[in-house]
């Protein structure tokens, strides 16, 4: 936002961000697209972007004047609808939209980031859906990935329930932090799912020129509409090219860039597929297909236990942290250990062992998981003394698995189940969270 | 350890671990290796590899009688000495002897893990070793790295800049799982170090018929015997064949896997250097080189402030847990972000809201660094609101350093430097740990 001052003088002469404008002050004058304030202390310095492409800030003093010299025009075609007329033949499929970078728009003009506030105008940019599908937009939400919360997790997997009593397929759009985190939670929820239930969002915003929105929710359409994949997966980039997108299992998936379009990889995994925006799959590994038999019905769990954590074991970390859940009643720690399944242990350094914690908080009713912080490969209490220390003090070890989904999983467990059928569940394999025998090929 | 009135047979007998042995039991008559005793409740009972391979558990019983068939000799073959006598021309080195799977050793016969008393007998294996240096042991601790602590980094870093007084370079035998720890404490702490200091270890224990342990021994003396690389750095398998070792930056290294022999990985970064078991070194990436400018000199800075955490931000964490590590006196914590650097910031859901939580830390003088759990790539406040609010709060932003790094480097600021100083070094490279600008093909 900027200054009231400003803000009025907009107002008056019906500015908004996008347009171009001319600014003449006692500085000079200067042309340009009026761009988003940056939030900054000084709010009344107005942002232009020159003709040449670089931005400047020029502060709006005493005889400053402002005049519009265009309208922008990107913003009036944003406004086009998307055509939901249903076509005969088509599969119908439910796009349940939560929000993220992939439901926000850059004004290319001006630069700046705006949240949709109806996807179908997401939609409007890219008429090859309406080939693919019959397309129901449900907003059910608009929430920053980094927001979401077992909550939304609930809503989530209710949207997608209802909408496959009539749908083939479902996508969901959702922001990129933690859409590995939702992915396993729906996978978990979804008990005995018999359709594609595919979440997508978009890493790089649209003004780098190479967003990968459109490409993403294209493919992620056809493995909804088309595929015989009876799971929960992402679909997402599959390299730093167009060619393919990767659809990787929903418990087997990782955000593992910051930044690039090909971001989620799979773990201690292959991707279930590759998919091309002709909406050609190949399969690469095993999974599970849609079965015709109508026995087979959708089971919906959503309980959740949220007062489960996530803790890191490292040198120096303090063991404390255990019993400091344990007083706020919490019912479940996933530990991250280091290597094969380790936290400090040591006799020589008493105070930073993690031992006599794990077992009174075990004692005490707790689960207590073990993973690696290694993320690749597999967890396991019978190669050295000191693991299988942890493990007698009734630590589960969970093989396989992503700390980021055993987390997810135990909160689930403890949400829909009794503590010893939670125990018993936590290093079974329930939604393809855990692989039997790890394979040479799923490293880096 | 067996039970009493077994060890007293073997005692009386004269039979240790490893020896061939007949079982004269009620149960019948039982000849194989005599194994070591898994750590079970029972342990009144024998454990007898058979010829066939297979392992036997028979109890001892009334009646029973052990008698002695065959001493193992692989044992003695390990008594053999490592010939330390100096041969002109070969540069000095020391090895560093910190404990882990590198320092045990495996009975080949018993198939039981021993720790070597003596690493000399490690080296004893290995006669190639003679030839590359002069090499002398410094049998400083036997300690499983998952029980390391910033004491042990102070005891190393210490060793290594007493042996770099006569030294050409150091070599560091360390247990895998926290390697990557010690080896960013020793790159800040080894301030303006000019020699090859090197750190290796084995994943795999040599039962495999598969060990890593030479190989990398081998690459990682050839290193630091010859290599004009002055720099912390780690030396283990490059892939899964026995052609390469990588030699990968202290500061950018971490154990990717639970299991593999290559499970180090630069992150953020290449590898500075690969090397074969000859010794021929191929340079992959900008390092530091060894200067011959004698004003050169190295400082030791091994002050460490041990109130420091790692915190990882997810789905429904608790914010309080920051509250919880300043009632404890804590001076810092690195936050392990999801994306960009992002921790949960709803007004939606305000219980699980970092921002307040975080801004009353760094108000009440604590430092807090924000990195990412993705791993690869680079935080940065500057793309989305949410990320700018979080450091508008006075989090620091540590551009592409890994969150454990941060960790280990946050100790280390705290500990040798006033709190301003510490906080302004936080997000500056000062030991490869930042780079200015990330490379296309740095990821997965």
């Amino acid at each position: 936002m900027y200054s009231e001052e400003i803000e009025k003088v907009l107002k008056k002469e019906k500015i908004e961000v996008g347009d171009k404008i001319k600014l003449i002050s006692p500085k000079g004058e200067f042309k340009g697209i009026l761009m988003e304030r940056p939030e900054l202390d000084d709010n009344n310095i107005l942002v232009i972007k020159l003709d040449n492409g670089y931005n400047v800030g020029i502060r709006f003093e005493n005889g400053s004047r402002i005049e519009k010299i265009e309208s922008n025009e990107v913003k009036k075609k944003e406004e086009a609808k998307f055509n939901t007329k249903t076509k005969s033949g088509l599969p119908e499929v439910s796009l349940i939209y939560t929000g993220g970078t992939i439901g926000s728009k850059i004004d290319y003009r001006s630069g700046g980031v705006f949240m949709l506030t109806k996807p179908e105008e997401l939609l409007a940019d890219v008429p090859e859906l309406e080939n693919i599908a019959n397309i129901e937009v449900n907003s059910l939400m608009s929430i920053a990935s980094e927001d979401m919360t077992y909550m939304e997790w609930q809503k989530i997997a209710k949207a997608v329930a209802d909408a496959l009593k009539k749908d083939e397929g479902v996508v969901i759009t959702h922001g990129t932090d933690t859409m590995h985190y939702t992915s396993a939670a729906l996978s978990f929820m979804l008990n005995g799912l018999n359709a594609p239930v595919i979440l997508t969002g978009s890493q790089r915003s649209s003004d780098r020129g190479s967003s990968d929105a459109f490409m993403n929710l294209i493919c992620s359409m056809h493995a909804a509409a088309k595929s015989d994949i009876a799971e929960v997966a992402i679909c997402m980039h599959e390299s730093s090219s167009d060619i393919y997108c990767s659809i990787i299992r929903g418990t087997k998936a990782r955000k593992m860039h910051t930044s690039r379009r090909d971001a989620f990889k799979p773990i201690n995994n292959k991707p279930i597929a590759r998919i091309s925006r002709k909406g050609e799959i190949e399969y690469i590994s095993e999974y599970n297909k849609i079965k015709e038999d109508s026995n087979n019905k959708l089971r919906l769990l959503t309980g959740y236990e949220p007062k489960v954590a996530l803790v890191k074991a490292y040198p120096n970390s303090q063991p404390e942290i255990i019993d400091y859940y344990l007083s706020k009643g919490f019912k479940g720690i996933i530990i991250e250990g280091t290597g094969l399944g380790h936290t400090p242990v040591s006799t020589l350094h008493k105070e930073y062992s993690w031992l006599e914690h794990v077992k009174n908080a075990v004692d005490s009713g707790m689960i207590i998981g073990i993973t690696s912080q290694c993320l690749y490969g597999r967890v396991n209490p019978n190669v050295y003394r000191n693991l299988r220390l942890l493990s007698n003090a009734g630590a589960i070890y969970c093989e396989d698995m992503l700390p980021e989904v055993a987390y997810v999983k135990l909160g689930f467990l403890l949400g829909n189940y009794k503590k010893e059928e939670a125990e018993r569940l936590l290093n079974v394999n329930i939604a393809g969270e855990i692989t039997k025998r790890s394979e040479i090929d799923w490293f880096i």
